[in-house]
């Protein structure tokens, strides 16, 4: 099976979470919007396709299915992949904690555009300072314990029984607000060992290290997710 | 089977999407923050009970399954309560659509909380006004669009081939935008033939009227997601 993942060619963003689990698990797949455009999602998202029509990318289109929704093409993804363990409780628990990623990763883009995507950063700076420090003080430090603690109550090393597309998304999310967080997270750090053991053991992974070593991985930047913008970092 | 519904007892929420499910389907439900208080969520918010911790309420307890986030939620009862039709792809693209709701849910409630939902709404005012503004603007009229194509697409009267949790879902959300959001609302109706029409008949199946009409349906408040600020509604 030949995977097309259809997602903005010029960032991370939420592509990147169904990126790594294809490059983890070494999976045939073409990044189309970053061979042929982005105007090569307009179909779908026009409607002109067959099919239920995606809201937003990501999408996935396998075959004659075509999936939107990160945490969604993710649950699908994962047993064909080999990323979650054997079982529907397993299943359901993965799909669980990749829903509250997304809201953490939800969180993270707010901090940055708080009043409106469609509005530029600069045009709520103000705004986006107040919801920053809210975000650094409470909700952070929220999420970030919250998944520790999954870690402590299962192996200490991954969020499942074993490696699984939760564990990559994990390690993601840690990158990312490293990235758009550093004072903060390095505040955070001494009570997030597992969290931060857990992204060290990700990026070590033969794939994911060739990964990001490639030019596949884009780097971090300022049109992205998560945006390093020093006056949101406290 | 009996159900116990655990969500915060004074608001519809996001505890509502799976109360609908509950009703219509005329399960056995337990609503047992509003029997025992909100406490009685405690236990599990802290970690104090066995399985994967939720992050946040709703969750749903089912025997030994105890699960969190309201799409998945209702992607696990759709089969149980038979509320979505038959067959892998149709319940993907129930999953889809949900996460779609849900994302639109997200966006209404940040309208009154843009910059942090522990700040009071009287301390983000000018910061919600912009947001609302932008909200009507853009996001409504995208995210209703999108909806009403979907209902043109199949049999111009569900989301799917036939009545599903995701028909429930856009009951609500319909209600609440309408609540929220009056005049931006009626200025979109005209536009939205199917999703009204849909609404209409959801608020007539039997269970659902029953349940509308109970005490059981708390009112919308300023307390909830859907929330009415006329200065939100241009």
């Amino acid at each position: 099976m030949r995977y097309e993942l259809y997602y903005w060619s010029g960032i991370q963003g939420r592509g990147e979470f169904v990126r790594l689990a294809l490059e983890d698990a070494g999976a045939d797949y073409v990044d189309v919007a970053r061979e042929r455009g982005d105007e090569a999602m307009e179909p779908f998202l026009l409607g002109d396709r067959a099919g239920l029509r995606p809201f937003a990318p990501p999408f996935l289109k396998a075959g004659r299915t075509v999936l939107a929704q990160t945490a969604l093409i993710l649950a699908w993804l994962g047993p064909r992949l080999g990323l979650v363990p054997e079982g529907a409780a397993a299943r359901l628990q993965a799909q669980q904690l990749q829903l509250t990623v997304s809201d953490l990763v939800a969180e993270a883009h707010d901090t940055h555009h708080p009043l409106a995507a469609g509005l530029y950063y600069e045009d709520q700076r103000e705004a986006a300072a107040r919801c920053a420090a809210q975000f650094r003080r409470q909700r952070l430090p929220k999420f970030l314990g919250y998944f520790e603690q999954v870690l402590a109550q299962g192996d200490g090393q991954h969020a499942l029984a074993a490696h699984s597309y939760v564990d990559l998304s994990l390690f993601q999310v840690v990158g990312g607000l490293h990235y758009a967080f550093p004072r903060a997270m390095r505040r955070l750090r001494p009570k997030l060992p597992r969290l931060h053991a857990l992204a060290a053991r990700v990026a070590d992974r033969p794939n994911v290290a060739a990964y990001l070593a490639s030019p596949r991985r884009l780097a971090f930047n300022e049109q992205g997710i998560f945006r390093h913008y020093p006056e949101l970092d406290g």
